[in-house]
C-alpha cells in the first residue's frame, strides 16, 4: 500500500497505534500540540537525518534508522545531562512512500522511546518532492536539579578530558558500506555496522556519573562531528586549550582491523570521523580515577582519559593533539557545506 | 557569498547575532540542547514548510517565508490556548545555498519571534540534495493555568462554532500567485496576497477570550487546512456533529472580488481553501453574544457565529455544511498525499 492510497490522517491514525504515551506527557498525537506535565529545568535539542546526506536506504532498514533519527537527540540530551521526556517528529515523504516503510520507521522511533523511556508525542507528516527528512525535536529535563545541566562552557583549567566507549567505529561501519569488499571477519564487519546504524547515546553513563559525584562533572558535549572538531566547540565555548593525547585514544581493534584492511591510519577516524556518540567530558582532576572506575562498574562503558584542559594563551583557546610529544596534523573535521 | 565559503558553524555564529535571547530560555543557541526556564503546563507543536509544495521561493521572500514557517506554529498554540516560549528550527539547505537568503529567512523567524514575545533557541542545519526543508517546533506555555489547554476534544452538544476573521483569503491570495494575470483592484491583491504570505496567528485573541470567559471556551482549533476539514478534526475528537451554515461564514469583499474574476465559488475557499490560520472555537451558548463583542473590542479582530454543534447520531459525528436549508456538497479537504 502506498501513502496516495491510506491517506495522511488516516495513516497518521494507524501509527499512532504502535506509541505508547509514557510518564510526562498529558495529552500527545491528535491536538494542535501536545500538552506535557511540569518541567523544572525544561531542555530541548533538534536535530534531522535527511536521505543522501544521513543516511541511503540500500544501506540501512528503516527501523534502524528510525531509532538512529532518536538516538542521535537523546545522545544530545544525555551531553547535557538531562533526560529525555516527549519527541517530536516532522516527516518529509514522497506520495509514492510504501506505508510498510513507514510503519518500520515508526517502529525504530518506539525502539527508542522504549529503551530511554520517553514519548513519541507530536509532530506533522508532509510531502516532499524528493529525498525523505526526519527532523527529531527532543523535550527533556535536567537529570540533577541541583547541579543544573552540563555545558560546553563548563570545563575549567586543569580539568582532565575522558571520552567513553571507543571512537572510529561508526566510521569504520561507513567504510564498510562504502566497499563492501573489504577483507575482514564477519564478527568485525558486523559489529562496526552495528555502531554506525545503532549508536548507543551514553545516557545510562551521564545519570551514573552525575549520582556518585555531579560536582567533579565540570562540561561535556556528544561527539558527533569527530573528537578533532568537537574539542574545538569545547575549547571555545569554555575557553580553556585541550591536549589531547593520541596514544591514549580508545580505538577498538575491530576498527583497527578495518583500517588496516584499508591501509588507513584508524587514528584519523577516532579524531575526524564522527557519529560515534560517545561523550566527551571535562573532569575535575581530584579523585578522577576512582570515579570513571566507579562508573564504569556501575553502567559497563569504559571511560578513558585522553588529556587534560590548559589554560588558553594569549591567541585564544586551542586545541593541541599530540603524537610522541609533537602536534599532529589532523584532517579536516566533518562541516555539512 | 553561498554556503560553502562561510561553512556551517561560520554561519550559525553569524546568525546568531541577529537573534535576541528573550524571557523564559537561559542558554540558547551553542550547546548540545538549550535550557529554558521552568514550564508548569509545557506545550509543544512541530510544523515543517517544505519548498516546492508549502511555497515557491520565486513567489516569497525569505523574509516572509521564515515569519510564516512561526507562524503557522504559533497559530497551533494559540489554537490551544498556549503563548509561545521557545522556537527550534531544523533546517535542510542546498550546498549553493546563498547566505544572503538565509540571513532574510532568519530575519522573519526573528520578525516573529519579537511579535510574539518567544525566542529561536536552538535547532540545527543540515545540507539537502534539492529543496529547502524548514522544520520548526516550538516550546509554549499554557496560558491560563487554571482553565488548562483549550483541546479539538472539547467541544459540547449544544456549543455554538464560531470563527475569527475571514476565511478564504490565503486561497484568494495563492490563486493570484498561480494566475498572475487576473483583472483585480491593487488593493485587493496586496491584501490577498498579505494573507497568504503573512498569516495572522489569533494569539492576542485567545488571550482576550480565555481572560474574558476561560471557562466559556470548550474547545478550539486553528484553520490550516480549510473548515470543511479541520470541522471533521473536532467532530471526531469531540463526539459532536457540527453543523455550518455556509451563509453565516465570513468571507471578505477582496476574496470575493477575486473569486468572481477566475469564475470560482468564494465559499469553496472558505470552506476548503486551507491557511487561513484563523481559530474554530467551539464556545458555551450562554452570552456568547456578550462574550462575542467583549473579545473583539479587546482585540479588533471580527468573531462570527458560523453554526452549532449537535449530537453525534448513531453513525458516529458528522459534520453537516448547510446551504439554504439543504447539505452541500463540499470540496475534497486539504491532504498531503
Amino acid at each position: 500500500m502506498n501513502l496516495s492510497e491510506i491517506g495522511e490522517f488516516g495513516l497518521i491514525a494507524h501509527l499512532q497505534k504502535g506509541l505508547e504515551t509514557r510518564a510526562g506527557v498529558q495529552i500527545g498525537i491528535g491536538d494542535d500540540a501536545a500538552v506535557l506535565e511540569s518541567l523544572q529545568r525544561p531542555i530541548v535539542t533538534m536535530d534531522a537525518l535527511v536521505e543522501g546526506v544521513h543516511f541511503r536506504r540500500d544501506w540501512t532498514t528503516p527501523r534502524a534508522l528510525g531509532r538512529k533519527a532518536m538516538a542521535v537527540n537523546v545522545s544530545d540530551l544525555a551531553a547535557s545531562g538531562a533526560r529525555p521526556v516527549a519527541a517530536f517528529v516532522s516527516l518529509a515523504l514522497g506520495a509514492d512512500e510504501m506505508v510498510e516503510w513507514i510503519e518500520e520507521l515508526y517502529a525504530g522511533f518506539e525502539d527508542a522511546a522504549r529503551e530511554w523511556g520517553f514519548s513519541v508525542a507530536g509532530g506533522d507528516m508532509t510531502r516532499s518532492r524528493g529525498d525523505v527528512m526526519i527532523s527529531v525535536a527532543l523535550v527533556g529535563e535536567v537529570l540533577n536539579l541541583a547541579r543544573g545541566p552540563i555545558l560546553r562552557s563548563g570545563a575549567r583549567n586543569g580539568d582532565v578530558l575522558v571520552v567513553s566507549g571507543t571512537l572510529g567505529d561508526a566510521a569504520a561501519g561507513l567504510a564498510l558500506l562504502q566497499t563492501p569488499d573489504i577483507a575482514v571477519s564477519d564478527a568485525t564487519r558486523q559489529k562496526m555496522l552495528l555502531r554506525h546504524h545503532e549508536p548507543t547515546p551514553r545516557l545510562h553513563l551521564m545519570s551514573a556519573l552525575l549520582e556518585i559525584d555531579a560536582d567533579a562533572v565540570h562540561g561535556a558535549l556528544d561527539l558527533s562531528d569527530g573528537l578533532a572538531g568537537d574539542a574545538v566547540h569545547l575549547a571555545r565555548r569554555s575557553g580553556v586549550s585541550p591536549q589531547i593525547e593520541t596514544g591514549w585514544l580508545p580505538i577498538s581493534p575491530q576498527c583497527r582491523e578495518v583500517a588496516a584492511a584499508l591501509n588507513t591510519d584508524a587514528l584519523d577516524w577516532a579524531l575526524a570521523g564522527g557519529e560515534d556518540y560517545e561523550l566527551l567530558l571535562a573532569l575535575a582532576p581530584e579523585g578522577v580515577e576512582t570515579l570513571l572506575l566507579e562508573t564504569e562498574k556501575r553502567c559497563g562503558v569504559p571511560l578513558a582519559i585522553i588529556g587534560k584542559c590548559g589554560a588558553q594563551g594569549e591567541a585564544g583557546p586551542r586545541v593541541r593533539i599530540l603524537e610522541n610529544g609533537a602536534t599532529r596534523q589532523t584532517t579536516r573535521p566533518w562541516t555539512h557545506f
